[in-house]
């Protein structure tokens, strides 16, 4: 394709990509739109063996946030009742523990709703982006797609496919490869589908024990034409397990993060970050079946940006 | 069955049906162990129409804590970039909303853990209640539950098989009522069923606009025999859309809680509270189908009491 | 003075009270400037007995944040490491106890600081509004007050004045009656003053055991007319034991809290609320002594709205 | 003095130095108890120029809490309402801004309480360390220190008696440079004192913009020996510009910091972490005047184990 990425760029592809009133004027949910009834039965067709992969990571004071991006913290968990009061004899009729989390909701596994990136002082389907005030998002918050996240789930193992155990920070992935290496891996992408692309930079950097820049730093991805492929495509959602989908350093410095400005807002694409996906490849590379019923429910927060999850995909 | 409900049946009870050791002495997922592969494969055979439920309640400052139980506070969510500040040029070349939730894990839609009721110094498979502490739980924690929460799903819709919107608080469900309810709904409870009991009450506080002492005060729910119900039926969960599953006031006031003293730190039996049914119950009596695919993943909380939960119901 | 309230009476109020540029284009503290440095040498002069009364309230859940004004919550103390970990052997070479504290900062005794309110669009000293975005106060945050409040404190006693426990829900307290109450207490207010009303609503609350309306509903407190007298006498703060110092309901339905409107965006009056007056004020009675030397240090929170605080009163 | 420091020698000056039942069975306060009204009447009279100095740090994301110790987090400052939304049109008829803060409290610039550190299973006084539950500290709370915090201060600045900018890390500091300190400045310690330690480690994190271990790496501070000291000076309070007042690494690896293991738990001493001495020291060495009035009120946070401060320093 061989865009030159610009902010005239972006703005050309918000224009041509808008899904703006295609769902109708209230419209909440965007891409998600695709996914048909038929679909979920279809997909759950896919589950074959019974076996579920757990997608999430989890939520704890190690997580990937280092402050790089807006002030985010990890997750602190806190209890408000424990074993050592109740056998220490500080409790009544009943021993028992219970706890706290306070976390940013896109802190580490999550969904994006449709009102987390404007495009100007825009949302997706033409909201204002003055509706999301101190009170939460007025339009767009995560609690529609309440029982929208379920359908057919395709993972692209791009990393394995280009034969490496994680791409390069800063490394593009044209549609082309994305092409290429769904037919390698002789999966189809359909109208509908969950996309959940494998960069194996979360497995890099677990492996590790050093965060770095994960959080909001450089960052393998897909490149600014991918909007298109998107669109063309219809997909339901797209995800990966890097923290924000799209390559760092971007194509451009004209905008931060173009490829966001286009799919959230403009298109009402549904995006999902920091996915854990090294059982669910290791397992897709032995059987050779990269296709999977992908149950990924969002926490109902109302008015929320996003919501922290642990998605399944069910095979 | 008529058991006299006082502390040393609790304890007779805890004797009978404990569930130590049975899958390994490690285990810490108990009765979740009672599902098996070829069952999820079974149920993914009930998605026939493609239509999900949302059984989550919404996550906000209207939730159910009331202050009656423990200092439990509903979700507080709150904003850490808005569109309001975008549209007035206080952020740069990303314009973007983000925002963070701060709630006990089982302020609302939840699961407990197995680590989260003691029988005194005890918890689940003999772990000693003393490794819950301000770390949280070294063992039993939520996380390990985290690709197991799924499977075949029943409801038994006890106020409907009564005829009544909602059964009183303080009514007690015996298990004989439990089995006439899933005989007359034309449904069998299986071994591995995550089986959700409605009785109302959920949505009678939402429609009065007051939730009372729904969060810790009186509620219907099923008797203190039930443990044996749960036990001899090997299901891997039990749901309900009351704050705690069990009648209240107890049939005791020896103990707190007397069947929560049994079938969590005895049985290893994941419980699921204040789960929202209006509409999948309506369904369900429409097309007299009570069983559908499950899907409820926990958040992966290292050491968690529980998690919040937006569980589907599929059919 | 007879004022009749309405959004034209506030308007020409702030007009002709505003203290913008009074001092300097960058001033930050307002009418703290009031207090000299010989002030605060006078007010040590006042610490004749050697007792300190504390004049915050606990902080806790037992606050009296019920959910009438804009979602604020009382006090969440959690722990982090306790006693009964430390005996149960959960810790290592040092035992202790640990814990946190969340809390809007305006829940319980505070400061607001001059960025709190706006008058449209602007803020004390001419400061754009939307300097108060998501990152906090770029402007009047109350840590520029970090060293300032400190001086001379009197307490006006309306309601020991008046022979009653406490005023009256919706009483108004006019200019005429804060001179008499000085004149009967044999006090002078003078320019640089830390000024503390009391009316018993506090206490009359804590009494209770119910805190009903007190943080957001009806209140007794100063009338529209009082901006006159600050502005007039030079103060440098103003405090009571109520929410917000003004009379509730309010003299007008036009705007809300009119007296606010014109005191912190106009004059720069900083101000401190829910001051607990108690033994202080049965002290004053009994020695008729109604100055001290004040103390009441806020936290340095960068960009805060206002502060926490525990004024001291030293006699 | 030369005490070989190691656990017998903790335990050794525990039991020599231990003040429980001194002011009765149930005091609270420990060495507060050495203030007398007369000492902060006399202290009063040091307020000669009427200028107060800040001892607090700034409470952000900025602050020193790096992940070292225990899971402390910097404070976290969220905007409930703000100009922002006021400016777009969001609120109603009073435009304010509103937060809120969640931090640890003793994440920054703060006062220990004494309920902080234990010794084996007990508290000061005596009090059992099982009274420090996961509903706080049933004794020995900050809030019992409300009234408290007020009497004469003294500044010993080590560094600028030694000739530094700042004290290097694991520099331990005798009694008898205490003494030569206080000598060389011109100063006396007395009974009920608050004293304050400056080795200007904080100064010189700030400088160079990195915390590195400050919150609980290594750092200059008093030796084990100083426990003696403050018991035979009878001081009321000993605080210091580093992150717990004696040197790291400890003189011992057989307990972790056996400094406090004897003045909190059995001196009962009051202690002040991360105090902001620049202006106050270069003041000091400027008038050569080393004492003042000192005002450091805790909030007061029901069962906490410490509270963040900002106290003053007033000359």
């Amino acid at each position: 394709m061989g865009i030159s990425v610009n902010k005239q760029a972006v703005y050309e592809a918000a224009e041509k990509l808008r899904n703006w009133g295609r769902w109708g004027r209230e419209d909440q949910v965007g891409t998600l739109n695709h996914v048909t009834a038929e679909d979920v039965v279809a997909a759950a067709a896919l589950i074959k063996r019974g076996q579920s992969f757990a997608l999430g990571i989890p939520l704890d004071r190690n997580g990937p946030q280092t402050g790089l991006f807006g002030g985010r913290w990890n997750p602190i968990h806190t209890m408000l009742a424990t074993g050592t009061d109740a056998a220490a004899g500080r409790q009544g009729k009943l021993l028992y523990a219970d706890d706290a989390i306070n976390m940013p909701v896109q802190a580490a596994t999550h969904w994006d709703s449709l009102g987390h990136i404007f495009l100007d002082d825009k949302m997706y389907n033409g909201f204002d982006a003055r509706l999301v005030d101190c009170n939460g998002l007025a339009k767009l918050g995560i609690e529609h797609a309440r029982a929208r996240m379920v359908g057919r789930g395709v993972l692209l193992d791009v990393a394995r496919h280009k034969g490496v155990d994680y791409l390069e920070d800063g490394y593009g992935i044209s549609n082309d490869e994305l092409d290429k290496a769904a037919k390698a891996q002789n999966v189809e992408i359909r109208r509908g589908d969950f996309v959940i692309l494998r960069t194996g930079q979360l497995e890099q950097r677990l492996q590790s024990g050093k965060w770095g820049g994960y959080a909001g730093g450089d960052a393998p991805g897909v490149k600014f034409e991918n909007c298109y492929w998107c669109q063309d495509k219809q997909i339901a959602a797209i995800c990966s397990d890097t923290w924000g989908v799209e390559v760092r350093p971007n194509e451009t410095t004209e905008v931060n993060q173009p490829w966001h400005w286009v799919v959230i807002p403009a298109i009402g694409l549904t995006m999902g970050e920091m996915f854990y996906l090294k059982e669910l490849a290791e397992d897709c590379a032995r059987d050779k079946v990269y296709e999977f019923f992908f149950c990924g429910p969002p926490l109902v927060i109302t008015g929320g940006t996003g919501s922290p999850i642990n998605p399944q995909a069910i095979k």
